[in-house]
């Protein structure tokens, strides 16, 4: 039996966790809340963050049912996870040492690449994490890619663009942000000795970079996505749900608290299917 | 005699207003607060915006002495000059109206370009003010641009690259982000049967792409700097400052409060010399 899974993030970023979930569980209850209003989390303390990560994950369980918690968000999985843990009373996994044991699944050199935003390697919980599995990591601050996801610089059906075979003139800036972030990365890896043979995605909006990323990245190199290695985790803890006869489609209810129209209207390409209706909810200062 | 001069923006960006103060008030004491902890100000409610924008105001009013206070800051002047008005018993100059009067002293053919972040666009302050002025004005919301600024993609002297005469990777990216930004809004403005032949660079943090954005616009296009036309604004008010014999050179102090790692790393490149120690300053929450 599947419980109802609760998926937190700081923004709406964590919608791509929430769709790995959902094509693992097409038959669960999950409820998402985005704490919109509060973001980004980067640039505050540590006790902020997990003041604000305690209350959303309290509102998921207590208000909403959550059986299962999951930290869509690489700051918060970071920073605060104890925080959370302690906040409530049922399981709760984060997002960065799924990455990093499916790192060390992948690798066989034994060291990896991260890429992320420049909070989340300042916070070096993935190097911590890749460590604690055997693993040198070599992390990447790339700040562009998150606004050109959002921007939907990512694939041809951007707007303005005739579509078709040719990659449009969006697209091939963000293929050569890609391209220049990671030579400076593997150049830096090259000049530290090591012998990089996986990537691990540490970022919740990389997803949807992920063909331009495996188009871009050397010749045999393993692309680890956190948002998949966290699902398979979830899966792995409670088997694989199989659907009985007139199984309902998953439940989804997604909460934000502020920006709800932004949303509704960049969220559905993260989940790969309409948001639905986002419901507001205040968590307070 | 020329006053104590209070800067303030939601972040650094405004100190490309406080360079183009120092260089017409090269002997006048500046203070400049930058509310790091609270940016970013565009995703927040109007009176949440008047509220913080009214403590920063009144920190560098009654804490540090301005006589004079420039708001170098585009969410803030569009949503919250009155409330730093009322807050306040000094002058306040946003930095909104003063590029829409410059933009009318240029343009011939009344009508004009605004390109900004994506909270100025959603304000529709400039497009008021133009109205104001007579002008036609129409927006675009460029997301990309301040943070290939905060990258430093902007010049041949980002990091990683040999320099010299060729155009670095990344100055090529930000030149062709630029290039479709402008694009898509010539394209907008042709449909809309717009002539115009003015652009405002309605963000503090577009000064640092001038050079590339004047190479991108259309041939005999002016390109107005907001940050340039609000200095006009107070070097006309208080006349020009006259050396006397051995005057001091400006005296700056910079208050943040938050970041102060960050303002200063990335803040001497928007002021166009060292910033000097940041200091860090409580506001409360």
């Amino acid at each position: 039996m599947t419980p109802t899974i609760g998926v937190f993030d700081s923004g709406f970023g964590g919608l791509t966790v929430l769709r790995a979930l959902v094509a693992r569980f097409p038959h669960a209850r999950f409820v998402f809340l985005g704490d919109t209003a509060r973001l980004p989390y980067g640039s505050k303390s540590r006790r902020t963050i997990a003041r604000y990560a305690a209350q959303s994950a309290q509102f998921l369980v207590n208000q909403q049912g959550a059986e299962f918690l999951v930290i869509a968000c690489n700051t918060a999985s970071a920073l605060a996870l104890d925080a959370i843990q302690e906040a409530v009373t049922v399981p709760v996994l984060g997002v960065i040492e799924p990455g990093a044991a499916a790192a060390r699944a992948a690798s066989r050199t034994g060291d990896v690449l991260v890429i992320a935003t420049d909070a989340t390697v300042q916070s070096h919980a993935y190097s911590a994490a890749c460590r604690a599995q055997g693993l040198r990591a070599l992390e990447k601050a790339c700040p562009l890619l998150v606004p050109l996801v959002e921007e939907g610089w990512t694939g041809p059906s951007v707007s303005g663009t005739a579509g078709g075979a040719s990659a449009p003139p969006q697209m091939a800036v963000t293929a050569e942000v890609i391209r220049i972030y990671l030579a400076e990365l593997t150049a830096e890896a090259a000049a530290e000795g090591l012998n990089p043979d996986t990537l691990v995605l540490g970022c919740t909006h990389y997803p949807l970079l992920r063909p331009l990323i495996e188009r871009a990245v050397p010749a045999g190199m393993r692309v680890i996505d956190s948002a998949e290695a966290t699902a398979d985790v979830v899966a792995r803890r409670f088997g694989p749900q199989e659907a009985e006869k007139h199984s309902p489609a998953a439940q989804l209810r997604c909460f934000a608290t502020d920006s709800v129209e932004k949303f509704e209207r960049l969220g559905s390409r993260f989940l790969n299917r309409p948001t639905g209706k986002v419901e507001l909810v205040d968590l307070g200062g």
